[in-house]
C-alpha cells in the first residue's frame, strides 16, 4: 500500500535498493546514453530537444513529449533573451546534479533532509572565447556553490551530505576532462 | 535604418566590431559573473531560477524575469520526469555553446551560414556515481557530436567553421578542468 511504504527524501527506499541490486546482478543496464538534438534559429539563439535516451539495456519510452529549451544571449552578449544562455545551463546542471546525489545518497544512508538550496556562481572572461586574449581560457575560470542545508541532522550528518556531492557526474563533468568527439554528417 | 544594417547570420555586423573594440579598449568589461539559485523539491526533483549575472561593469537588467528550468529523472533513475536530468543539460548547453561559437566566429570571418543542427550522444555508467564500481567514473566517459552544416559554403570554409567550435566556453568546460569550490552557508 502507498501510504506504508518507506520514503526518505522523496525517494522510495524500496526503489533505492531495487535498483542497486539490479545493477549489480547485471551491471549492463547501468550503462545509459543520453541524447541532444540541437537546431539553430539565428546569431545566438537557438533550441534542443531532449526525449529519447538508451539505458537499462532497453530505449527509455517514459516520455511523451520532448523537453525543449532555448539556448540565447542577453543584448550585451549580442542576443535577445530568448532563454538562459549556454553556460548559465552549465551552472543549472551541476546544480541540480550536486542536490539530486546528496539526496539520493543521502537517503541510501538513512540522512533525512528538509530542505536544501544552493546558490552559484562562475566567473568568465569573454576576451578568451572572442579570441581577444590567448592566456584567458574560454570556459568559466571557477566556479563557487554555497549550499544551504536543514533539517534535524547533525553536525557529522552535515559533513556527510557535503561529501556526498562530489559523487555528482556534473561534478565530475565540470572539475574533469571528459573526451569530446565532433564530426560532420 | 534597421534595413540597411548589415546582418550576417543574425548578428549586426556593427555590434560584433562595436563589442570587440570596447573590450579592447577595457578588457574588464569581458569579465562576467553568471548566477543560478537552485531549490530542492523533492527526491531527483529541483529547481533552478536564472535571471541576474555582472558583465561590462555593471549588473545587468535585460531580464524581467527569471528562466526557470526543473531538472528530474526518468522513472528508470527513480523520478517522475518533471524535466530533463541534469546530465542531459550539460549536452543542451554544449549543442548550443558550439553552435553560437560557430555562427558568431563565422560572422565575424564573413562565412553565411543558412542551416547548422547538431546530434549528441553522451555515455554515462551510472555504477560510478552509484558507487559500485570505484573504477566507472561518475560522469559522462565521452561525448559524439556531429554536424550538420548547410549553404553556400567551400569545403575550406566547412572546414574552419568546424574549427571555430572549439573556441565554445562549454566546450572548453566539459573537456578541460574547471575548479569548483564547495561551502555550507
Amino acid at each position: 500500500m502507498e501510504t506504508l511504504e518507506k520514503r526518505i527524501n522523496g525517494f522510495k527506499s524500496q526503489d533505492i535498493m531495487d535498483t542497486v541490486g539490479a545493477i549489480q546482478s547485471n551491471p549492463e543496464i547501468a550503462k545509459f546514453i543520453f541524447r541532444v538534438r540541437n537546431q539553430w534559429i539565428a546569431g545566438g539563439h537557438n533550441r534542443s530537444s531532449i526525449k529519447d535516451f538508451y539505458g537499462g539495456c532497453v530505449e527509455d519510452e517514459s516520455r511523451t513529449e520532448p523537453f525543449v529549451f532555448d539556448n540565447s544571449e542577453p543584448p550585451i552578449l549580442l542576443g535577445n533573451n530568448e532563454g538562459a544562455n549556454p553556460v548559465e545551463y552549465i551552472l543549472h546542471g551541476l546544480a541540480g546534479c550536486m542536490t539530486t546525489t546528496m539526496m539520493l545518497h543521502a537517503a541510501a544512508n538513512g540522512i533525512e533532509v528538509e530542505h536544501v538550496e544552493s546558490y552559484l556562481e562562475g566567473d568568465l572572461d569573454v576576451q578568451g572565447f572572442l579570441g581577444l586574449d590567448n592566456s584567458v581560457r574560454n570556459g568559466y575560470q571557477n566556479i563557487k556553490v554555497n549550499f544551504k542545508i536543514e533539517g534535524n541532522i547533525t553536525e557529522e550528518q552535515r559533513r556527510q551530505l557535503i561529501s556526498f556531492v562530489y559523487k555528482s557526474p556534473v561534478f565530475d563533468i565540470v572539475t574533469n576532462k571528459v573526451p569530446v568527439s565532433v564530426s560532420l554528417i
